[in-house]
Formats: structure tokens, sequence, C-alpha cells
């Protein structure tokens, strides 16, 4: 692991050859190998990043967020976990908070909101979309909300 | 007051039992008891946050944003005081700069652009929209630009 | 220059004049005169930036990027290179990038996307918007994606 300046990683797995740029807040994650991850990204606890994935910056990453193998995550993307905030706070329990998977060889374009979905295999969400369903595999979507336009 | 590392804080009022977390950046603003403040967050000026209100990581809070109590920001909320920007450089005066109000008990989700507008009491506006209208009391909203699209 | 706290600033020239806040992340730039540069604002080489710009806070000014003189950049504005990412992962090359162009005295709202595009002399995105064409001189954008509203 090779980490830049003022990055902060606590209770974490990292694998080998992964890079960690400036400013970042890492605590509770699993990252795989060859990951690169960008400045001023937060990454939760219970998340898995796979290998040779890339974590742009400014990106958030909340717990309950599964990235597959050699997934693109752009600039500033925004996960949730929590559809109905702050359950956390209203009901003492983390139990309303709900997972997201982003699967292998996915692409998920800069400024993106990200609901608790699946986004598929190979899929690509184009920059700016708030993704508020399940993405089939081999799929391009894009808009606020999401629409497919077409197969990759 | 319990901060976080690397995170600035300079002449404000803090409330008990606040947390401030890593890397944020907050001048001159009135924050109450028990709120919580992610990472990366700037605060501005001139700017209120009532007890118990949570502002999630990644977010900007403008000059002449009053956040009521028990307020829900999610992550990477810009906040808007200025609709014709930049117009303290343009004309050497911040009176164009416009106030907004977003009231007790409102969610604000994730990935959102708030123009200077009053977000009512209970009111919930969805991840990934652009608010630039007032929302009233007891309203969810979402959508670019934000619509209504039911009661609380 | 003046520098904030922890900010980071390699291989650039920085003009007379210029102040950039806390938490930047710089290098390889060419930054011109009395630029202002908020906080958490990364800045990728083989970019220039005119005198008299503003570009704020959780910005992400990437490679290829030209910004003229007098420009205002709002906050979170996220700026792409990239339109079939990760090319560079994917080919070893930075062949496919494309640049951007935003001339002078153009005004980009804060939470904005911007393709590789040009952004006209004068011209204005409304915050929140995702720019995917180019931008004619002298006109308003707004909307994901944005359209034109009106002239300037």
């Amino acid at each position: 692991m090779k980490t830049g300046k003022n990055t902060i990683v606590i209770d974490s797995k990292i694998g080998d050859g992964t890079q960690i740029w400036h400013f970042c807040n890492i605590y509770g994650s699993k990252i795989g190998r060859n990951v690169k991850i960008g400045s001023y990204v937060e990454i939760q606890n219970k998340t898995n990043i796979g290998d040779d994935s890339i974590i742009s910056s400014h990106s958030f990453i909340c717990s309950l967020v599964d990235i597959g193998k050699n997934v693109f995550i752009g600039h500033s993307v925004m996960t949730v976990n929590d559809i109905n905030p702050p359950s956390f706070k209203r009901t003492g329990s983390k139990s309303e908070w709900k997972e997201t998977k982003i699967c292998d060889n996915a692409v998920i374009g800069s400024g993106c909101v990200v609901f608790p979905v699946r986004i598929g295999i190979n899929s690509v969400v184009g920059a700016g979309s708030v993704v508020t369903e399940d993405v089939p595999d081999n799929t391009k979507v894009a808009g606020s909300p999401a629409k497919i336009i077409g197969k990759v």
C-alpha cells in the first residue's frame, strides 16, 4: 500500500499494489489489490472494493456498498444506503440501510448519485446521472433519473 | 466539541456535544448542540446550524444559510447564495446574495444543489435534486429541477 | 502566491496575487494572476487557468481543461476528459482524452458536470447542470442535459 499526504486509513484490509492519494478517510473497508483511490475519498466500514478498481477523487462510498473487480468510479460519485434518512438516528438501528452492488467491469461517470441498487456486469452509467433503479448487465444508462440508453 | 484530524474551526460558536470530523473548514458559524458534521465539509460565516442536525461529508454550507433543528443534510450538498455569480467580485458588495432557510426536521438527500429558497418544516428533498423554488412544509420534492412528488 | 493549510502545490506555475485555500491538491498546472482557488480543489496537470478566475471549493479540474480569464467556476464542478473511461487504463494511452475550453468571462454554477466541450465567451451554465454539448458565446444553458435557455 502506498498512501499520500494526510490520509487516514484505519481498521481496513488493503491489498498489495493499492495506491491511496491525499486527504482520504477510510475505515473498516476491505480493499483488494492494485486499486487506485483518488484524493478526498471517504470509504466507510462494511464495504468491499475488488482488485484493479479505481475510485476517483471526491467520491463517497458508504457502508454496505460492494464494488467488484476492475470497476471505475468517477469523481464526486455519492453512494446512498439510507433511502429514508436519517434512519439510524431515528430508530437507533441500521436495519433500514440497504446494500448496493456494483458488479465487475462497471463504469460510473463523475457526479453520479447511486441509490442502493445493483449495477450490472460491464454496465456504464453516464456522468451526472441519478441511479434509482437496478441496471441490467451490459447496459448503458444516463440521466436524472437514469434511463436505459443502449447496450454495451 | 470533539474534532477530527486536520480540521479548521475559527471564529465560530459550537454547542456542547457537537462532533466535527476530519478535514473540515468552518469559519464564522453558529452551530448548536449535538450536531454531527462529516469530513470535507466547508461552512462559511453568517450561517446557523440548529441543535441535533447532521451535515454529511463533502457538503458546502454558504453564507446566509440558516439551518433549523434536527435537519439532515446528505453528502455533497451544495448550497447557493449568489444566483448571478460572482456578484461580490463584480460589484464589490454582497448585497445581491440571498438567504436560504432550511426548516426544522427537513431532510435533503445527497448530491443536491439548493438555490436560495425556503425548504419547509419536515420536508424531504430526494437525492440528486436541484432545488430552484421554495418547498412547502411537509412536502416531498425530487428531480432537476425539483418538483413536488407527494406529502410527508 | 498565498496558500492555506495542508495544501499541496507541485510542478505548477502560479501568478502573482493568486490565493489557494486549504486542502488543495494541484500539480502540473499553469495558473495566472489574482486567481482564487477554494478548499478541497484538485487541479491536474496540463491545465491552464487564466488571470482573475475563481475556482470554488470541492471542484475538480482535470487534465486538458483550459480555463480563460475572469471565469467563475462554482463549488463541486466536475470536469471530464474521458468520455469512455477508464481509457488510459484500458489502452495504456491518454490519446482518447479530449480537451475542454472554458472561455473568458464564462460562469459555471455549483454542482455541474462538464463534458469535454467549449463553453463560450460570457456564457452562463446554471447550477446543477450536466453540460454535454458546446455552449455558444453569450448564451445561458441549464438542466440535465443542459439546454439553451436564453442569451446573456
